[in-house]
C-alpha cells in the first residue's frame, strides 16, 4: 500500500473536509527551502510550513543543538524548576522584544498563547479588584483554535456551531483612512460604557484573513486610547514574530507597545511546537501576593520544554546572524522589484507587502475553499511550488534561506498562475 | 550569577506565586529515574516529571531515532500533506487503542485534546441536526486550562476567576459504594431533561485530584447509560495512558468503551509536547459531507509533528517491549509489597493503587498548598527524591525504569517523611 493509501485508514487531517478532500500527498524528507514526496517529486516550501522553518527545514545548526540537548536534559517539571535553556532563551528574548516585556510564560502553541494571554489580561482586572470580562477583538482576526482563541477570531468559518460558547467579545473592524473616524468612536464607546479587560489584534498583518495589511498608525491610535482606560493591549504576533515583517516583531512600527505579545510558530525554526506569552513588568506584578491564589494558575505539562527551548535559542542566534539579515533583505528587495512588475498585469486587483510577507488578490472572486482555489493550488503543486491561496489571494512567505533561483521559479509560477484564472 | 539568580528575572513559572515560591531549582542534566542539579545533587524522578518520561529520562532509543527523523523530515503542514511518521504512528495506536477507536486526530497537548474532543462532540450532534449544548463532568475533575478544558475541570483552584467564561457543564460525584443510586438518578435525569452532548472523566484514576481511584463497575454502569442517550462518551487518558494502570489505557478495565479518547504527557516518552485525540468511526463520519463546513475546522500549526511522532513511536515500541512489560509488573508488584506494609503505619489513613499509581493520604490535614505540604516536599528533596504532594496525599508514579535500589529509596524516604508530619 502507499504511503496515501495507509493515510486514509486512521488519520483526520486538520482543517480538511475529507469527503471533498480525500488524499494527502505523502512528504518524505525536506531542506533547506525544499519539500520531496514519496514519488521523487520537489517542491518549493513557499509557505515555510506555515511559517515556521523560516531558517530552512532540518537546519543543521538548529538540529545539531537539540541533538546535544537531548543527550543532557529532556523534560522537566516547570513549576519548582528551571533550566538554562529556558533561562537563556529569556535572556535572548529579552534582547529582541519590545523594551516593555519583562516576563515570558511558557505554552504549547499559538492558541494556548492566546488562551494564556486572554487568562491574564482577565485576571489582572480581577486581582486588581475589577471585575472586567469584556475582550475587543478586530474584525476577520484569526487567533487559533482553543474555546478561548476562537472566541476572539473573527473568521466564521473556523467558529461553525460554536459561538454560543464563547466569552464576551466585542468585534470592530480593521481600521482603514476611510473608516477610521466610526472605528475610533466605536472603539472609544467600548472602552468608555463596558468594562474591557484587553484588546488583542495581528499587528499590521491579519494572516488567515489572507494577508490583509492595515496602517500602523492607525492602529496606533487605537492603542493609545486603550492604554487611556487600562484595557490592556494583547498582540497576537504568532504569525508576524521573528523578523517576517522587516523587523523582530511588528510591534516595533508603533510607537504604543503591548502590554502581552503572544509568539509561536517561527519561535522554534519548525522543529517542534512551543509558544511564549510574554508581558510587561505592570502585568506580572499584579499576580504576586501573599494570596496564592492571585498567581496564575496556568500550566502545561511541556511547559519551558528543553529541546523546544533549545530549538528557540538555535533560531534566535540565526535571525541575529548577519547572514539571516542579508537574506531578509535580499528578500524584501527582490519582492519589491517583482510587485513592480506583477502589479500591473491584468488580472491583478491589489498587491501588498510588509518585509518578507507578500501577498497579490487576482480580481476574479472566489471562495476562500471553492474550486477556482483548488484549481490554482494544484497548478502550483505541479509546477513544484507549494503555495496555499486563500480565496483569490496568492500569498508568499518563503523560508529567509531560500535560493535566488528558487525565488525566480516562485515569481515565475505565479506569473503563470494569473494565466489559468 | 547562578542559574536560580539569573531565572528570576525573566521567567514567569506556571502555577507558582512568585511571592511565595521565588526558588526554582536549576536541574541541569537527567538520565533514566534521576534528575540532576547544578550544585551536584541527585534526584529520583518519583513522578516521572509530570508522567511523562515513563521510559527514563534521555532514553537512547527514543532520542537516537528522534536525531534520524530531525535530518529527514522536520515539520509540514498537515493539511493536504501527510508523512510516515504519523501514518506509522496512527497504525501503532490502532493496535493498543481499545478496538472502537479508528481515527486520530492530533493537536500539542493535554488541554488542547480535551478542547478537541469537546468541540467534536458538540459539533457531532450539530451535524446530524441536533442541537446539544451540555457537557457533563465529575466533580473534582482536571482536564487542563484552555478555557474549554478549564470549563470541564471541577478543580476551582485552577479555574480561579475565569468560572463566567465557560461553556455549558453539569457537575456530577465521582461515583462510589455509598452515593451510587443518587448519582445515577442525578446523571439520568440530566441525560433525559438536558441536551448532553458528552460526558468527560478520567477514567479510573483522578489524577491532579491526588491520585483518587474510582470503580471501574460504577463507572461502566454510567457509560452504559450514556450510550442509550446517545450522549458521546470522553475519556481523558491524558494521565492514565501507556500503560501506568497495568493496561495500555485505562479504559480497558471497562466493557463500555469511550467514543473519545484524549492522550498526551507520556504519548512522546517525556521528549517533546504532542497530543492526540482518538474517536470511533461512527463520530469521524458525522463530519463527512460534501458541505465543506461540516468538517472539522480546527488545526494546529504544528499538528503531527514529525519529531514529535517519532518520539511517540519509539515510545510506543518501548512500551510494547518484553523489557518494560516485565518493569511494569514487577513495579506493581513491588508497590503491592510495600503498600502491605505501609497501610498499617499510625500516620497513614487510606493507601490505593491501580497499576504503577500508588497514593497514600496521611491522617493530617493539609492545604492543597500549604506549609505542611511544602514541608513534605523539602523534606523529600532534601533526601534527594523528587515527589510532590498534593495535600495530605503523597503518591509514586516513577519512570517504568527505575531500579530496585532507587524504588527501595523511594518507599523508605516516604517512611521517614511520615515521622515528620
Amino acid at each position: 500500500m502507499t504511503l496515501q493509501e495507509r493515510d486514509k485508514k486512521h488519520l483526520w487531517h486538520p482543517l480538511t473536509q475529507h469527503k471533498l478532500y480525500a488524499d494527502h500527498l505523502a512528504i518524505t524528507k525536506a531542506k533547506g527551502a525544499l519539500l520531496f514526496d514519496d514519488r521523487g517529486n520537489k517542491y518549493i516550501d513557499g509557505i515555510a510550513s506555515w511559517y515556521t522553518c523560516m531558517y530552512g527545514h532540518c537546519n543543521d545548526y538548529i538540529t545539531n543543538r537539540v541533538a546535544n540537548q537531548m543527550k543532557q536534559l529532556d523534560q522537566v517539571v516547570f513549576a519548582g524548576f528551571t533550566h538554562e535553556p529556558a533561562i537563556k532563551l529569556s535572556e535572548e528574548l529579552m534582547k529582541i522584544l519590545p523594551k516593555n516585556q519583562q516576563k515570558i510564560f511558557f505554552s504549547d502553541n499559538g492558541s494556548t498563547a492566546v488562551d494564556v494571554a486572554l487568562k491574564m489580561a482577565l485576571q489582572y482586572h480581577f486581582n486588581k479588584g475589577e471585575k472586567r470580562g469584556k475582550i475587543i477583538a478586530l474584525e476577520n482576526g484569526f487567533h487559533g483554535d482553543t474555546f478561548g482563541a476562537m472566541s476572539v477570531s473573527g473568521l466564521s468559518i473556523y467558529n461553525g456551531c460554536f459561538e454560543d460558547f464563547f466569552i464576551d467579545v466585542a468585534r470592530i473592524p480593521v481600521p482603514s483612512k476611510e473608516n477610521f473616524e466610526s472605528v475610533k468612536q466605536q472603539f472609544i464607546k467600548l472602552l468608555e460604557t463596558t468594562n474591557v479587560a484587553a484588546f488583542i489584534y495581528e499587528p499590521l498583518v491579519q494572516g488567515a484573513a489572507a494577508m490583509k495589511m492595515y496602517d500602523a498608525h492607525l492602529l496606533d491610535e487605537l492603542l493609545g486610547l486603550a492604554k487611556q482606560y487600562n484595557t490592556l493591549t494583547i498582540a497576537d504576533e504568532v504569525m508576524t514574530g521573528f523578523g517576517k515583517t522587516g523587523k523582530y516583531f511588528a510591534s516595533e512600527y508603533l510607537v504604543n507597545q503591548p502590554d502581552i505579545i503572544c509568539m509561536a510558530k517561527s519561535l522554534t525554526g519548525g522543529l517542534v511546537p512551543m509558544a511564549i506569552t510574554s508581558c510587561t513588568q505592570n502585568v506580572y506584578d499584579a499576580f504576586l501576593s501573599e494570596d496564592l491564589v492571585k498567581g496564575f494558575f496556568h500550566g502545561h505539562t511541556y511547559s519551558a520544554n528543553p529541546i523546544a527551548c533549545t530549538a528557540a535559542l538555535a533560531g534566535i542566534e540565526l535571525l541575529q546572524s548577519d547572514e539571516i539579515k542579508e537574506k531578509i533583505k535580499r528578500l524584501i528587495a527582490s519582492h519589491q522589484q517583482f510587485d513592480k512588475h506583477i502589479k500591473e498585469h491584468p488580472k491583478v486587483k491589489e498587491t501588498r507587502q510588509l518585509g518578507v510577507i507578500y501577498a497579490l488578490d487576482i480580481n476574479v472572486n472566489m471562495e476562500r475553499y471553492g474550486s477556482l482555489r483548488d484549481k490554482l493550488f494544484k497548478f502550483f503543486m505541479n509546477k513544484g511550488v507549494f503555495l496555499r491561496p486563500l480565496g483569490n489571494t496568492i500569498y508568499m512567505l518563503t523560508p529567509y534561506i531560500i535560493t535566488d533561483k528558487q525565488l525566480e521559479k516562485v515569481y515565475n509560477t505565479i506569473e503563470e498562475a494569473l494565466e489559468i484564472v
